[in-house]
């Protein structure tokens, strides 16, 4: 049985996830899809060119600069950047028809994109931010990453860090000690914002139903 | 493993829950209340004579109609009602004991009750709104309830109706189709409003701890 309220129409959220690289949030996010058939993975368009293996329209929506910065101009773009010379971005209009049928949407955006999202899209949003559960575990889990050297480790911490400064700039926290927990604490965040009584459109009509004159 | 960020000290929750009679709050408040150590139902003062088996501290707090004048007027009660010439309140000292304790508070008031435990408490108060599946059920668990004559039902169908109207001043509704379905919910609502980053006041020490500067 759905852990929604059946037969009551409801617009959808935005579920940003964001969280240093090495937190965990791309093992949470990959079991959370896989376990909800109401959220989906926000689908980025890109400049970069396709990798072998990767399908247009599924990974990335692969267009050329001038079709990116028209989407920029236009203001199609929930959110961009530019990342090593590269461009990429969140078109709005797939987002908006997902939410005004009720889907939710997943995104994995560093605090920046969580930034421009919230300007664009403040009352469907709701964020969460993913720490590490010490220090330790995350230069651990940073090194089993990548057998680099420890400037490059050293280079990432930093990078997390900054990323971590960001914190108190989000709706929820978790402190990923065990994935179980944390898959079970980001499905309970889930469950809990798709009761609130502004995202369930349909409540005004089902309370009529119920004898109630508004 | 607990639902909550451990080592993290956190303030605890006001959580209200209110719905007609015959919609399965009273159920649900039980299960939650067995199932979740860390939640307690609030106990309410009471002018009333206690009953047979109730005792004094752990049903209510009886006291005397001076006593109770005495709390409403140092503003030591954060809700109270008058009922069928009894009075009945909610002191704030224990309340406020848990919440700096990192305890939650169960609350089963009505709207008026709500309205009142919001003003004194904004930012602590998470309040549920449980509504009945259809009219046709709430009159079933209504007559199933008391064997009473029609009349009897009519007057509970109005009250029934009388509440759920004020249904929009609620953070969360939820549609009581299935009970182990509600519960679950109320869960989730729980455990996800624990995951505030506004509730886990010990945060900043923790992010201290993971090297990032405030």
């Amino acid at each position: 049985m759905p852990m929604i309220n059946e037969n009551i129409s409801r617009r959808g959220l935005m579920l940003v996830l964001s969280s240093p690289s090495g937190a965990g949030k791309s093992t949470i996010s990959r079991k959370i899809l896989g376990r909800d058939r109401n959220l989906a993975m926000s689908i980025s368009a890109t400049t970069r060119p396709s990798r072998p293996g990767e399908v247009d329209g599924k990974d990335y929506i692969f267009v050329g600069q001038p079709e990116f910065d028209k989407m920029v101009e236009t203001q199609e773009l929930l959110e961009y950047a530019t990342v090593f010379g590269n461009s990429y971005g969140t078109p709005k209009t797939p987002v908006e028809t997902a939410l005004s049928q009720g889907h939710d949407v997943l995104f994995d955006v560093d605090w920046q994109g969580t930034q421009q999202l919230k300007q664009n899209a403040r009352d469907d949003l709701v964020s969460i931010f993913i720490l590490p559960p010490s220090i330790e575990e995350l230069e651990r889990r940073l090194y089993a990453r990548a057998q680099d050297s420890e400037a490059v480790v050293k280079g990432r911490m930093a990078k997390a860090t900054s990323e971590m400064s960001h914190w108190a700039e989000y709706d929820y926290i978790i402190v990923n000690h065990d994935l179980d927990v944390s898959v079970a604490q980001v499905e309970s965040i889930l469950a809990a914002e798709r009761l609130r009584r502004d995202r369930q459109i349909g409540l005004s009509r089902f309370i009529r139903d119920l004898g109630v004159r508004q």
